[in-house]
């Protein structure tokens, strides 16, 4: 198999279209957050084997915003993309969807960062295709993506805020 | 909300992409039947209730082939369309397609009709929009709704197989 | 082991008894149709298994039907009878009876049938023993057994309707 | 609805037949304890159900024996039977059967000794029918529950162990 | 590897803390036990693990008392600690504690003994350390442990109760 | 009830201990990112509901790091404590540490920070009690909780970066 170099968000877009079931609520019958961050992270790892042709293995999440309650009972759709690929790690976002059956009307509930990395069967890194954004929300993540990374190694403290070149321009600008 | 009298199959359409679990697999490590069976049905329920806007309830399923085994870790996507309505009933297929992620190659393994009734609040059947079918693939389906209709009524006793009008143009044509 | 030759259905029988969970439900509190799916396969599977003594695969579902709604709390039994052999393949029948508590009065809500391979390790199908019936159900499930199959490949498009000579004596005779 | 004075175990048994899953099996790939558990105090419930014709609820559990390991894929049958009533309490047996499906032999793996109150709507505890064993095996577990029975109440401090008649015999006879 | 020879409760007790969810509930909205039962199979068997360093398989369960209803969304606290050990086997007492959110008031709702046997990777049993109690209820639970072992070999047919020295005591002192 | 104007993180600590299940692992038999994320928001949403003492909803993940695989057995220990409080919301840090059993050594596999809002019983937030940090790592953490939720609010476009008076320091100072 020879693997491609570039490739396109749509190419690993992953959907998960599922209904909130009783299991997965609170008291208030509504969504537990950790059962929707699981579902998140199934999506997104879904999309990033696409990119990348290989098992992955979840890095970290970030900036996941729970915006509203989910209902029991809500058909939600989840999707995954990948935003942006640096060598064997690929940022995905994860946007979730409530789809309300009587009216229609689609309204974003929550969003979420994943980043993943692909691994052989000896679960050592590969290579994965770049990614070349092509509509306006995934080259406006796309660069946004360099800043996330900075951010993260200097939370995680593995990167000096003083060298984090893309993050610091947000603050002198 | 006034209910539109028709909708294409495109705009209830519901994709439901996921993962083989360890828990849903035999001894063998293949997917359990079973538990392809209840993806299929949640996928279908969401595209009928996509379809009529109201909550529906399962029927009848008929015509599910398993044609090959599905390992542990699979990546699944089950496409779940509306091919015919009737009334307050639809007919909903479930496509079952396998993803190879290292070839991007998608193999069919599994196809289903689910048939449902939308109901309201009291569980009372309402009407449904009439399904006007695009592809060459929906037409088909479209047409071959009645047959099954007729099928499933004579399995059930619930008509005399002479009266059958689609059905018997099968044999005697 | 040598394997017996022919087997009565009361001899794979399999009793399923079991109470309808909350996790099953959908938002009018009944038993989701998927659930109850995948019970019936379970059921079916361990019937199948019983009669060939060997691991079995679901090869197809057919006359599912749903004929009444199961609430949460509800007690059920699935039971679960090869109505015939044909070489390595089984039909099974799964009958789903609710268990009214209060008054000991046992209502049948469904009833499917299901098509099983045993299979030997290597997976490849191994011939079953020949299903003789007993009772008067036993025996008509029997006998309309051929005119589903005859059916199936049919709607599969695996035989041509003017083949199939048990299904076309239903509307001709 | 008028109460039976009295039932046999038999009129209240219930059988639960399932396949040990993936999920419910530890690293040596044997069957849970605790999962087994749960089985077996679902299957004693819907047995109490039956006997007394309430909603029922755990009061206590014991004499709990794991003989065997019950590997992966295992067909396992749990049986649960009530062997003696006291007011509103129920003591129920499970027996665990492991079913060999290759050689049709079945193999005792567990025994269970549950206690049980019928309730109603309010959750106040009701009067149960009498229990009359038949069996041999039956009439026995019915002559030990009253020692079954002191025992607990000594184990949990309510009962005076000079004030066991029953339970005394067993140590000076 | 060198086994320590002897260990406190307290170097291997074990604390899960999680809330009621609607998958464990029944249709009065209170916890199943069966899903306790095996929550605390779950912590009783870590803390085991944890004492012995080597898996464990349980091998009975005994004494566990429900004294009141646990409602949905409850959060509870599961306290394992091993009360003796005697060669590779190990009593372990779960005690169960609803934690009241609003008045901080913890309520003990139930007990149970679990015993378990330690087991090297082929599956044979392996001696474990000595407990050694600390606390006034470790000690207690220390004392009592050789009458029940004494009362489940009695129970199992496997001690003549003649010969059941510790318990008699309880009898005849 | 009065509430508390103030609680040390030892006073809502929590503590999950668990097993890695088969249900949760994925193709390499490590456990999945998701299934963790959910463990890590139950036991952060426990801490949570301990120090308000009332219930609380998922408002945001941030900075989960995923350091190594967990292997399916593998015994894991969720500890979640509250960092800061900021009106009606908590900010807790939730640490995993894999204990591994036959060594007794304890390594910190992951890290995640979950924010909550307390609400009352129509879903109002109410306020919750001021945190008062006692060790050096609570002091850091309660000291890292200004910046987080400035970087969190930039993320999401709530705040002008030139505004976050002590994100700016990190990088000007």
């Amino acid at each position: 198999m020879t693997a491609t170099t570039s490739k396109a968000p749509r190419e690993s877009q992953t959907v998960m279209t599922t209904i909130v079931l009783a299991s997965e609520t609170n008291a208030h019958n509504n969504m537990f957050g950790g059962d929707l961050l699981a579902l998140m992270d199934r999506a997104c790892a879904i999309a990033a084997m696409r990119h990348s042709q290989f098992e992955v293995v979840t890095v970290s999440v970030s900036h996941v915003s729970f915006d509203q309650p989910i209902p029991l009972g809500t058909t939600i759709e989840v999707v995954a993309k990948v935003s942006k690929s640096f060598g064997s790690s690929m940022e995905v976002f994860a946007d979730v969807w409530i789809d309300d059956i009587s009216t229609h009307k689609k309204t974003k509930s929550n969003q979420g960062v994943y980043i993943f990395v692909a691994v052989n069967d000896n679960m050592k890194p590969v290579k994965v295709p770049e990614l070349v954004p092509e509509t306006e929300e995934e080259k406006e993540r796309f660069m946004g993506a360099q800043q996330r990374r900075e951010l993260s190694l200097i939370m995680s403290g593995k990167l000096n805020p003083k060298e984090a070149i893309e993050l610091k321009k947000l603050f002198l600008d």
